[in-house]
């Protein structure tokens, strides 16, 4: 708990833009004002968060957080729970989307076990932070302690504290887990007051009977637990994820050491709503790379008064979303810090000004 | 005329993943079905033109097509027409916002003078496909004559041609044009049958008088030059321009060679129109990087089946947005290429499949 409220205590505000320097920076470039939309937008969040004008990403570390959770035996996913170990193992050796994608905007992924429902050896590309082998089935009781819970959340932090090092320009959040849009719907349902129905989709491709089945566990789990929902850190005990509770860490120790966090989709916001609600300053620090197809990806977003940079439909996790969303904030960082002037550029201004 | 109707000749229809063999590749992957969303789409087109599932990106090209029109004397844009040659040096010497996210996306841009209202010398990274010195006032008579507007045309073919042995796997369109929104919306009004207040917007952004204004000489353009609207080279030679007229040729030629083309914004898509009222086969070659907040690109969109790939309030041209839309269908080609298959990653498939 001491370095979870150390870390809250030393977050502070970030105010976008506030002397207006980055604005009137974007005002000399040899371009109509406005004109490059919302990549001018990326750049403003990206250099207030750093607090200079002056700034350019080179570090970019996509972290993908996998756990196991009991509910599984639930029947609320199509695939299989070994399916999360395995999966890690394609992480490790490169093959999976997450890799394909890191390599092509040049980040590195650091895979974490957060809490797999078997033993894996530390490698090279894995970082062990397991908090236990999966957690318990929210639908009997709470998924955790609430020292697991605390536990998981510390190892986010830990995670960009050890990389602080190294250099850490930006903080792409991922996720592995079978059955993780479970807990993920159940935080939504609890912290936004809203109802299981509505905030309850078909994660990697349920039919109808499953998803009315996965609602009906979602809501007995609630029932079962009663999460406080003024309390965050009960709510991630009762009915969340070992790896959710480490991205909601990833979010509060980035916005400690004013790292800007790039958010995957559906579970990576799951975590931020965790982070959000323990300490709502980490909003600022926070930006949604894409809105997923997973039906409540966007009521979270709306929740978090977010607006997507992109809409491709997709619904895979692993820091797919975060790592399109990376390349495109760090094009405006770039147009920010290398574009031309007017003046420099010999080009007249328009009419009036 | 010759190579326009020798290329169009020799355009063939694409049909998308016409053998099912791409999305059966996709569906091998280590992931639920469909997850990747648009990124599997994109990869489907890009492969599907290039009619092999092994397929990469490497030679990725942006061809920023400057001209200048006459119909600037009537004063339709904030800026003053010199900007245009200014610009074009700009982008000679790399600081502007289309020569960042080429360098970005690891792109090569060529600047090319389609016909500026004064003369270049040919440089390194300038080509000189000069038709006029600008337009004629389309407010008073055609802005080109018929032989004119086929050579603007035929310049964009050769562009495409003179770039073959080097190497070229996916072509961005671009532009620079004081004035240039005015033959676009004229362009869209014709072949669209639109009405001109509709398709009409600020541009670099005109006030509201002065959007009246450009509405009123739009119009005027129409009546005085009667376009065709059945012929879409008397439509390009009345009230087009001679960047949109090369831009067009990019189309063509590229559909010619099997290359795909990412558009960028509403005077690409202008020259896009011209294209595939020529030959409709042409469109299938085509994709929209994005939807611009200039009024009327939407609608060009719209008319020709587009669905962009992204949406951020963008309105710059250059070549901008393609170069954005390029990395993305890149991405999605290289997951079509570099992924792990269920059995390869040793992952367990859903259950029932």
């Amino acid at each position: 708990m001491k370095l979870l409220k150390h870390t809250v205590d030393h977050i502070k505000e970030v105010l976008i833009d506030a002397t207006g320097e980055i604005q009137a920076k974007f005002n000399t470039f040899a371009i109509p004002r406005g004109s490059l939309g919302r990549l001018e937008e990326l750049a403003t969040i990206y250099a207030s968060i750093k607090g200079t004008v002056i700034c350019t990403i080179k570090h970019k570390k996509i972290f993908t957080m996998a756990g196991d959770h009991g509910v599984a035996e639930e029947g609320v996913s199509t695939f299989p729970q070994q399916v999360t170990r395995q999966m890690v193992q394609n992480f490790i050796e490169g093959g999976a989307a997450i890799n394909v994608l890191a390599r092509h905007i040049g980040a590195k992924v650091i895979v974490v076990d957060c809490g797999i429902a078997s033993h894996l050896e530390s490698q090279p590309y894995l970082k062990i932070k397991k908090v236990g082998l999966g957690t318990r089935n929210m639908a009997v009781g709470p998924a955790m302690s609430r020292e697991e819970a605390i536990r998981s959340i510390e190892s986010g932090i830990e995670l960009i504290e050890e990389e602080l090092e190294d250099g850490i320009d930006i903080v792409g959040t991922g996720d592995m887990g079978i059955a993780n849009t479970t807990p993920s719907s159940a935080l939504l349902s609890v912290l936004g007051s809203m109802d299981v129905m509505s905030v309850t989709g078909r994660g990697t491709g349920l039919d109808d009977e499953s998803l009315r089945r996965k609602r009906e566990i979602i809501t007995r789990a609630i029932t079962v637990n009663q999460p406080n929902s003024n309390d965050p850190i009960d709510v991630l005990a009762k009915v969340g994820g070992y790896e959710i509770g480490g991205i909601a860490g990833l979010c509060l120790g980035a916005a400690r050491y004013r790292i800007p966090v790039m958010l995957d989709g559906f579970i990576s916001t799951a975590g931020a709503l965790i982070a959000h609600a323990i300490e709502p300053k980490v909003n600022n620090y926070l930006i949604a790379s894409h809105v997923s197809a997973e039906k409540g990806h966007s009521m979270m977003l709306k929740f978090l008064n977010k607006r997507p940079i992109l809409d491709l439909n997709m619904r895979l996790g692993e820091g797919t979303g975060a790592a399109l969303g990376i390349s495109l904030i760090e094009a405006g960082v770039k147009l920010l810090h290398e574009m031309a002037t007017f003046y420099e550029a010999g080009v007249s201004e328009p009419h009036g000004e």
